[in-house]
C-alpha cells in the first residue's frame, strides 16, 4: 500500500535544483532539464527521530514536498501523471554538503553524500484528495525556532507532472516510491543539539503536515 | 528471503573502479578508497531478457560479481562481513557511457546513466556454501561469441569484506540488497541485435552461473 511507503517503498527519487533561488544560492545555474539522484529507503527517519551526523560531515537541511506513487508504471505522459499519484508527504533531503562538494568536483556519484542512515526525515501520509493544488503549498523549516526555509511549491521550475514524465521515461516508478521535488532556498547546516521543525501549509495557512527531528 | 532478491530487494549498491585495469581503460586513477552509486531495483532484467537501449544512448556492459545480503545490519566490521552474505549472483552493470561522461564533467549524479529499466541483467541465486572463495572466480562476458571481458575476482582492489564495511558505515544493508563489486577491464558497447553471454566459473573452470541477454 502506498500509504505505507516508509516501510514498503523501494526507491526515493530526488530532484535537484528545482527552485531558482536554491540553485543560485549554491552557485549553480537553474537546470535546462530536470535531473535526479537516488536515496536509499534505509535513509528514512520517521518524524520525532534523531538525525545522525557522522564525524567530519557538514549536514544541510533541504525541506521538500514528497509525492508518493500509487501505481507502477513507466513512460507516464505529463498529461496523465496525476493518476499515478497516491498521496503526499513532507520530507527533508539531508545532504552531506562538504562531501557533495568534493564528489561534484571529482565527477563522482552523489549516493553517499545523500544516502546516510537518517538522512531522509519524513512525515506521514497525506491522501491525494486532501491537497487540491500541490503547486500552491507553503514549505517551511525552522531550526530552534528560527525560520530558515520558507517557500512556495508554485516556484518549482519543473512541475510535478513533468517530473513524473521525466523520471518514468528512465526508470519504472513503483507503488510506494517517493519522489522528492526539490528544495526552496535557505538551506544550511544542522548541528548536533539542534531541534528542527518543518511544516507544509495550504494557501490559507492551514497546516497539512508537521515534521520534526533532533540532531 | 535473500534468495528472492530480484523481487524483494530494496537496493543495488554498485562499487566503481574496483579493478585497476578497468579504472585505467576509462582514463581514471584507481581509487584510494571505495566509492559506490545506487541503481534502482526497477533496473533488474532476469536472464534471457532483452536490454532496451534508449535512443541516443551508448550502452556499455560491465560484468560483475554480485553479493546478496542475508541479514539487515549497519557498521559491519570487515572481520564479520562474511556472516552477512547470503549468496552470490552474476550481473551486468549496464551503463549509459555517453551520458555518464556528460554528467561526470558537470558534477551531476550518475543515477540516470546507471538506472534505466533493464540496465541490470542478473542471473539467479548461488547459495553462499556453493562458493568457497569469492576472490578466486573467473568473470567473463562475450558478445556474439567474442570474448570482451575475462577477469579474476582476485584482482579486486577492495575485497568484499572491505566493501561491506565501507557501504554499511554509510547506509544500513538490508536482507536482499545486492552489492555489485565492480567490473574487470574490457567494457564496451552493446548494440541492438547483439547477443550477450556471461559466465561465472570457479578456479577449476566449473561454471557456477550463466547469464545471457539480447539487445
Ligand atoms: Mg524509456
Ligand atoms: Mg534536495
Ligand atoms: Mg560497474
Amino acid at each position: 500500500m502506498a500509504s505505507n511507503f516508509i516501510r514498503t517503498g523501494k526507491k526515493i527519487v530526488a530532484i535537484g535544483r528545482n527552485y531558482v533561488a536554491h540553485a543560485k544560492e549554491l552557485g549553480n545555474k537553474p537546470p535546462k532539464e530536470p535531473f535526479f539522484f537516488l536515496k536509499p529507503t534505509s535513509s528514512f527517519l520517521p518524524s520525532a527521530g534523531k538525525v545522525e551526523i557522522p564525524r567530519g560531515i557538514v549536514a544541510h537541511h533541504e525541506v521538500e514536498l514528497g509525492i508518493v506513487i500509487g501505481k507502477t508504471a513507466r513512460d507516464i505522459p505529463a498529461s496523465q501523471a496525476n493518476a499515478f499519484i497516491a498521496g503526499y508527504t513532507l520530507a527533508v533531503d539531508m545532504t552531506a554538503r562538504n562531501l557533495q562538494d568534493k564528489v561534484r568536483k571529482a565527477g563522482l556519484p552523489w549516493s553517499a553524500a545523500k544516502g546516510f542512515d537518517t538522512f531522509t526525515p519524513v512525515g506521514g501520509w497525506i491522501p491525494k484528495e486532501n491537497i487540491t493544488d500541490p503547486h500552491n503549498l507553503r514549505l517551511s523549516l525552522a531550526i530552534n525556532g528560527f525560520t530558515k526555509q520558507d517557500g512556495s511549491t508554485g516556484d518549482m521550475i519543473f512541475k510535478i507532472p513533468q517530473l513524473i514524465e521525466h523520471v518514468s521515461s528512465i526508470m519504472t516508478l513503483e507503488e510506494g516510491d517517493l519522489l522528492l521535488t526539490g528544495a526552496p532556498s535557505g538551506v544550511g547546516p544542522v548541528v548536533s543539539g539542534d531541534h528542527v521543525t518543518c511544516a507544509l501549509r495550504d494557501a490559507s495557512g492551514k497546516e497539512l503536515m508537521k515534521l520534526e527531528f533532533d540532531a
